[in-house]
């Protein structure tokens, strides 16, 4: 393959330093054309846009080699458009982040960059989203570089038909990462807990704040493994059966 | 278990015919908590609101004996806000819908009405969605309550930990529903056509429209089975690791 075409995507919006990064990354590696949103769209999940019509513009940010466009709607619009109305032929690859906070664990059911990444392979495109640990706008990126060129690389040789979702702990000079391992999704979940504030006409107001309770103590679940300062490699499936409880469920519909 | 308590949400929004129906059934099985969005959140998915606070109140829509609060959330803010802040038990069950259109196959993924079902199973809370084939405002549900009354006392019955996704075939005096079967996710996918069309100020706008496309020809896909007039219950999974696929991904990570 001479020069790979490459969608990119995020969901912390087109100015996010993450998916800065990861288009001057991927400027060495193939052609890059950026349909990515134009505001924040943090936790969002597969949501689409069915009640108002989606923008779209062409538009130039930095000099990167790169062809970019601003998209008022969810990542998963932004990757539904760009199939549809951007592109004149199919990407090689679809590239989703680099996300400012972890998609670990149950994270990746909310997460807008991982649901970009599975509308891609929905059309059979080969797709990752990564994610780095540090929340922080000003997040230090530079170690993602290896990583992410050497998945993006391999991915585009073996065409492998898969999306992976990718997490990266965050640079610590005094720990260095050990490398990536292929991991399963951490079993997690959030324990919320709203703020509770009134607001200037005296309603109430919550907001919503949490905190993750890891439940897995396997070695291999993606949550552990970031823990010890490996990248995880979760590979995500679109079918969401749970083909183990099939049997169970049959005396329910009897 | 005497009156269990039973937490509703839909997608479609507290006022949607489908919410109302529902909660006329579950009023005969227990005691009725309702938590849903204050206007229609279709395709939302796993969304979650962060950047704003929610808005959640009490409120009376008719004579039932259901609790009912409107929320400004998503399906799965209305999730998170009842086991949080709203209930003081755990609820025995969870239920959304009737959602107006198909969850089946690949809609599960956009669906908020499955989402909400999802989030409560995170809370090791058995759930189900219900969706009934049509989209229409002033659909007849009267053919659900069978189905949904048997599904909802085995589920309290058994109490097993899971997540259902029920779709239920359009009315149709002259082909009865011939059972409910369980079933797996259909693979299938949405092939988008944007309708283009300039807005008053002379922009670009972008309706998302498209046409689903069946790929599935086994014969207990969701999809194939309410073609032929069952009811489908699928059991769904919120850990999105791919296991077959671990393997073949190892060869990238090395």
């Amino acid at each position: 393959m001479n020069s790979p075409l490459i969608l990119v995507t995020n969901d912390d919006g087109i100015y996010a330093p993450g998916l800065r990064h990861l288009i001057e990354i991927l400027n060495n590696i193939g052609k890059v054309i950026v349909v990515a949103p134009d505001k924040s769209q943090s936790a969002q999940s597969h949501a689409i846009t069915l009640d108002k019509p989606i923008r779209c513009e062409k538009i130039i940010i930095d000099k990167g080699k790169q062809l970019e466009f601003i998209c008022s709607g969810t990542p998963v619009d932004c990757i539904k458009l760009a199939l549809s109305k951007i592109l004149d032929k199919k990407p090689d690859i679809c590239i989703s982040g680099i996300n400012h906070g972890s998609n670990a664990s149950v994270n990746v059911i909310y997460s807008g960059t991982v649901a970009a990444a599975i509308e891609a392979s929905l059309h059979n495109i080969p797709s990752m989203g990564f994610s780095l640990l540090d929340h922080s706008v000003d997040a230090d990126f530079s170690h993602t570089n290896e990583f992410i060129t050497k998945l993006t690389e391999r991915l585009l040789k073996t065409k492998l038909n898969c999306c992976l979702n990718v997490n990266i702990p965050k640079i610590n000079k005094n720990k260095p990462i050990k490398g990536m391992k292929v991991a399963h999704q951490s079993s997690g979940v959030w324990i919320e807990e709203f703020e509770e504030r009134i607001d200037l006409e005296g309603d109430r107001a919550f907001w919503l704040t949490g905190k993750f309770v890891n439940k897995d103590i396997s070695e291999n679940s993606d949550h552990n493994l970031l823990e010890k300062n490996f990248v995880t490699v979760v590979p995500i499936n679109h079918d969401l059966t749970f083909g183990e409880q099939i049997d169970n469920i049959k005396a329910l519909t009897r």
